[in-house]
C-alpha cells in the first residue's frame, strides 16, 4: 500500500495525555506529523509536553527527527478531533469509560477516519460493539514505552473492516513502527500473552525454591532475552535444528519439547509466593530506586535500538 | 571470591569438539586461557580449529582478545586432561556415554579439579551418582551459541560441593560471562525452562489460527525481546509497576495476571500444528537459506552486544 493509498495520514488526534498518550505523541510528533493531543484533566493536559519533551530526547539518541512535526493542545474532544485523519484513544483501561469516549467520537468524525485503541486489557469487540462506525474501529497496541518500542499489535473486532487494518498498518510501518496483525482477537493480545507464559514460570522458579529473583532475571537478559531481541521464538527453534531447521527439530525433539511442557510450573500469585518475589526483588535491586533502575533500563534500551539501526 | 582463591584456573581441557566444544574453546582461547581440547573422533576434532577462527572472528567484533591465549589438540582423553585446572565437558547428550566419560574423567583426575558438564538435557545428580569425585561434578549450561551468549547456568547435583560451584561462579564472571546459580536441580535448568513456556504460547497462538509464525516472531523481537535484552522479567514487572513497583503490581494486577495464565494455551505438537508451523516457517523464511537466516540473527546479536559492552 502506497502512502496515497493508505492517506497519508497526517494529522493524528492522539486522545488521553499520560505516560502512553504522551509518549505515543512524542513519537508522532518526531516522526513529522502534526499531533492534536486532549486529556479531559487539565493538570494532565499541561504536564504532556514536558513528559514529551525528555521522550523526545530518548529519541533523538537513536535517530534525528523527521522536520515539521506539530503539537497542539486542546481542552475539549470537539476541538482535538477536528480534521484528524487518524486517532490513537488511551483512555484508561475501563470498559464503560472507553464505550462512552468511542461513542462520542463515533459521532464527531466521519466514517473514513479510523479510531485505535491502545487497550491492553480489552477486546476490539467490546469496545466497537453497537456503534454505527464499529467498522473503523480496531486495537492499536503499543508495547511500554510507546516511544521506543518498535511493535504495535493491530487487533481487529469482528466488525472492523479489513481495509481499515491495512491502512494502519501501511501508516505504521511507513514511519517505522513494527506492526502485526492479529487474525483475531485475543486477550491480552500477542506479546502480552506470550510475556504471561514466560513470566509463570520465572515465579514458579522463585516459588518452588529453584532459584533466585536475581539469577532468574540475569538467566533471561543474559541468555534468551538477547536472542529474542534479534530473532522471535520460531525463527530461533528454526535456526537451532540443525541443517534440518524447523522440521528436524519437530521430528528429534518435538517429544522432549512436549515433555517440557508437561513439567512447567503452575504458581499461584499467593501469599508465599508474593513474599518470595517481593524479597528476592529487594536483594535484586540492591538499594537502587525505581529511578534509577528505569534509567538503566532505558540507556540500554536506546544503545541496544540505535545498534539495531545501524545493523540493519 | 578472588582470583587466587578460586585457584586461579588457567588451563582447561575441552572434552568434545563439535559445535558447543569448539564455540567453548574458542571463547575461552580468546579470554587468555590455555585450551586442551579432545575429540574421539579424528575427523571432529581436526575440523575444530576451523570453526573456532571463525567463532574467534565473531569475538573480535565485540571485543579484543586477551593475550596468551593456547589450543592444542589431543587424540586422546589422558593427555587432554594432564595438568587441566577445570573440565569443560561436551559429549552427546546419551546418559550412559555420558556417565563412562565422566567416570573415566573422574579416575584420571585429581579431586581439586572441577567438572563442569554443557548438557541441557541431563540433571547433574544423574551424571554424578555413583562416582568417587561426585562432589567435583556440576552442571555447567551454556546458551547457544556459547561464544556469544554471556549466560552459563551452574547447576549443582545431590552431591555437589558448595565450594566448588563458588568457584567455578568465580571463574566464569572474572572472565565476563553472566553466570547463574541454580539452587537445586531441575530439568531444563532456568533458561529453557522459560523459553518452553514462552514457545507454548507462541504454538498455540498459530496453531489456534490467531496470528501467522512471521507476526508472533515479529511481536517478541520487536517488542518484549527488546526488553528482555536489557533487564529480566521480574524486574520488567517491578520497572512496569508505576510508583509502588512490583508489590504496587502484584496487589493492582496480579488477579488479571492470573486470569491471564488461566487463559494460555497447551497446544499439542500434533500432525495439524505442525504443519502450520512449518507453512508458517516457509512463509517467514521467504525463500532465504538456513545459513543466510543464521548469518543475519548473528549479526545482530554482534551488534546488540557489542552495544551491551559500550553502554555498561
Amino acid at each position: 500500500m502506497t502512502a496515497a493509498e493508505e492517506g497519508a495520514m497526517q494529522r493524528v488526534a492522539v486522545i488521553g495525555g499520560g505516560l502512553i498518550g504522551a509518549s505515543w505523541a512524542a513519537w508522532m510528533r518526531a516522526r513529522g506529523l502534526e499531533v492534536r493531543l486532549h486529556d479531559p484533566v487539565p493538570e494532565v493536559l499541561a504536564a504532556a509536553p514536558g513528559r514529551m519533551e525528555r521522550f523526545a530526547a530518548d529519541l533523538a539518541r537513536i535517530a534525528p527527527a523527521v522536520p515539521g512535526g506539530r503539537l497542539s493542545l486542546y481542552a475539549t474532544l470537539e476541538e482535538a478531533l477536528d480534521g484528524a485523519d487518524y486517532v490513537q484513544e488511551n483512555a484508561p483501561e475501563n470498559l464503560a469509560l472507553k464505550r462512552d469516549l468511542m461513542a462520542r467520537m463515533d459521532a464527531l468524525l466521519p466514517l473514513s477516519v479510523p479510531i485505535g485503541s491502545s487497550t491492553s486489557a480489552l477486546r476490539p469487540g467490546e469496545i466497537q460493539a453497537g456503534l454505527a462506525g464499529a467498522e473503523r474501529i480496531l486495537v492499536a497496541h503499543p508495547f511500554n514505552p510507546p516511544h521506543l518500542i518498535p511493535l504495535v499489535e493491530l487487533v481487529p473486532g469482528p466488525e472492523t473492516a479489513a481495509g481499515v487494518l491495512d491502512r494502519i498498518f501501511a501508516f505504521f510501518e511507513r514511519h517505522g513502527k513494527a506492526p502485526v496483525r492479529l487474525r483475531r482477537e485475543a486477550t491480552g493480545h500477542l506479546a502480552n500473552r506470550m510475556s504471561a507464559a514466560l513470566w509463570r514460570e520465572a515465579v514458579h522458579l522463585v516459588a518452588s525454591g529453584i532459584a533466585s529473583v536475581a539469577d532468574v532475571d540475569r538467566a533471561i537478559r543474559f541468555g534468551p532475552g538477547l536472542r529474542w531481541a534479534v530473532d522471535g521464538p520460531h525463527m530461533l527453534y528454526h535456526l537451532g535444528g540443525g541443517p534440518g531447521g524447523l522440521a528436524a527439530y519437530l521430528e528429534h525433539l518435538g517429544p522432549a519439547q512436549e515433555a517440557r511442557w508437561a513439567d512447567l510450573g503452575t504458581p499461584a500469585l499467593d501469599g508465599p509466593t508474593r513474599a518470595a518475589l517481593l524479597a528476592g526483588m529487594a536483594e535484586e535491586a540492591d538499594g537502587r530506586s525505581l529511578d534509577e533502575l528505569v534509567q538503566g533500563r532505558d540507556a540500554r534500551l536506546i544503545a541496544l535500538l540505535r545498534a539495531m539501526e545501524q545493523v540493519e
